[in-house]
């Protein structure tokens, strides 16, 4: 199977996780991006990046509130200056919240803020960072979608997978599967409105990895950092055209709407 | 089959089209609920169900936005008191909502707007009723689930169904097709919830009917609003454990998620 070979990418909510995952990645790589792009929302704060940007220049820290459209626009100005004319290969809208309630204690409020974070504001980042994915995908040689042309990888989960409702005995977390079916849905309309533009599309169940928000339970989730990214880069490696507007594991599996 | 038999029923969203053609079909059934209480934003407004509360001494108007948590709490203690210790058979979550975008143009506050009332709103009812739906669960004789006993019914669309993105051509409609996909993932989690309370809990999609809402763009949709209801109503006199945490159109089939 291929490496995966990106010029550019961003990954949002970089600051630890698996967003922090992807990151170490992608600087790891043979052949690293000439830009990875890491959004978090308090830079100041995200001491992890700040140590791997004194060693990687190719490593730029950008400020992101994903639950807010000025801050994603200015997201979109500040990259597409850094890449001074060409486009954005990889956009990983990986940032997500989660609210710990059960059915009967779920409110307006939970709802509504892991919606704007999980599911508003991967469709504003695809809306801002089009012309750059745009450009990237007329910049790459040969026709077909794959990530090394453009693409946005949007990360969801088994836990908004209306047929397995996953783990639905350890949290009820209504809020969290509601954003996540909410983003299947729009991975999938994005893939078909950007089909067009040469930009491929998919959702990503990541596995239940360790991690702050996998891990705050009351039992160990199976799957490292370190395990879910490398699998999930190698099966971004091999996506075409056919997989646009699916659904996929880490392991590169279906998962059910 | 048999016919739909409920002593009471709530519909939101019930001034006009689908939720005017439920009132209606349950005020003319051969043995009409002993109450029909019809959820609309502006009771003043409501010219037609003002004039069929005028010869139905069943059916009672309740102020019901359901994007404001607070109207409905009121609501719900509004009838818990008509009903007198009684339970609440049906909660036929109709009120719905959309904003006509393109992928290009959809913003946060329509998604959020969208949102609240057509996914939070039917989260916030199911709470809300669940004491009165518990009640009717217990009243009734017979083991096993029915909506003669008690049932949430969520008014969805197969607009929200993730594999078919029905009607993309026509309209993107991301705020829509999201708030329903996630309205479909809220509907599996109330019947993984609430079917130990004996309360049994569906999507549904009623066809594209022709109301103001199906009616708003350039195509006439192919179905009357009677038809649609009569079918919906005969579905509903059907369903039993087997169905609960489906999603069923106005005819009786399984949509895909």
């Amino acid at each position: 199977m291929a490496e995966l070979c990106v010029r550019s990418v961003l990954v949002t909510g970089a600051n630890r996780g698996i967003g922090l995952g992807l990151i170490q990645h992608f600087l790891r790589m043979p052949t690293p991006p000439q830009w990875v792009f890491a959004g978090c929302r308090a830079p100041q704060r995200a001491q992890e990046l700040r140590n791997l940007a004194s060693k990687h220049s190719n490593l730029v820290i950008v400020p992101l509130e994903v639950a807010d459209p000025a801050s994603i626009k200015a997201a979109a100005v500040s990259v597409g200056e850094r890449l001074a004319g060409s486009g954005l290969n990889l956009l990983i809208n990986n940032a997500g919240i989660s609210k710990i309630n059960s059915i009967d204690t779920e409110t307006l409020e939970d709802m509504t803020q892991v919606y704007t974070t999980n599911t508003v504001g991967p469709l504003l980042l695809g809306q801002s960072f089009l012309p750059l994915l745009k450009k990237a995908a007329q910049e790459s040689p040969g026709s077909g979608l794959s990530c090394s042309k453009a693409a946005i990888i949007n990360m969801s989960s088994s836990a908004g997978s209306i047929k397995d409702v996953y783990v639905w005995e350890l949290a009820h977390v209504i809020s969290y599967r509601c954003s996540k079916a909410a983003l299947n849905m729009l991975s999938k309309c994005q893939s078909l409105a950007y089909r067009e533009h040469g930009i491929l599309c998919v959702a990503f169940h990541p596995g239940w990895v360790q991690t702050d928000m996998g891990g705050s339970g009351s039992y160990k989730p199976p799957l490292t950092v370190d395990a879910s990214v490398g699998g999930m880069l190698k099966v971004l490696s091999s996506l075409s055209e056919k997989e646009t507007g699916t659904f996929l594991d880490w392991e590169g599996k279906v998962v059910p709407w």
